[in-house]
């Protein structure tokens, strides 16, 4: 049972210049930039009012986001929807057979706990689940 | 200068089925539903806490979103933003040479006053202007 969208993830191909656009489109404001050696990525959270885009950056072409720039390019990557106890969640949904990327919680960009859901489970959508501790 | 995302747009393959899942996965409930023949989809419109999920199914092949399963398969498909004076932002947006695919307020799903703004202008995302006079 998710809270609400947490973020939408969008992979792209030029971070500064996708803020710039992000900002002038939508107004914009960067909530916070990150980057992640291990994950391959460097990510700027954006809020549009009270919502929350996300924008990922690929540090190289062998990491997921890149694997997923060079085949599909620059888009919507993933969705994110927000759940007030994570591990009890991924539980109920082991329990009803739903095919999990991440078992258990992990730590994910901007002090997030997060667990991915193959996109078989939902019909073709990478989803995300996040218990955001900071608010 | 959007006020938040108001939905996102994900293109699905079985509308029944997806919603099923969306509701089981998620604790999604179903807002509205409606075909329109002229555009050529069956829609429905979720609810997930205080966001807002879209599903749309593709009336035939031809279709707008018929041609996007036929060349992407299912899958996350546009990010619709909220604004509060549509025709206003349309012609702010004109006079910062962004390139819409609408130009001026047309009808929408739901009662929605909408515009779409040309993937080329976000970096490769279809963004949809919103304006929602139902709340």
């Amino acid at each position: 049972m998710a809270l609400n969208v947490h973020h939408v993830g969008i992979a792209v191909a030029d971070l500064d210049g996708s803020i710039e656009r992000y900002t002038e489109l939508f107004g914009a404001t960067v909530e916070h930039r990150e980057t992640v050696e291990e994950q391959g990525v460097e990510a700027a959270s954006l809020r549009v009012g009270s919502s929350r885009i996300e924008l990922l950056h690929a540090l190289g072409p062998e990491t997921p986001v890149g694997k997923f720039l060079a085949k599909r390019g620059p888009g919507l990557h993933h969705v994110a929807y927000e759940v007030a106890d994570l591990a009890a969640e991924l539980e109920r949904l082991l329990a009803s057979g739903v095919q999990l990327i991440d078992e258990t919680p992990r730590r994910g960009m901007f002090g997030l706990q997060v667990a991915f859901v193959h996109p078989d489970a939902t019909g073709g959508v990478l989803a995300e689940f996040v218990s955001d501790d900071s608010h």
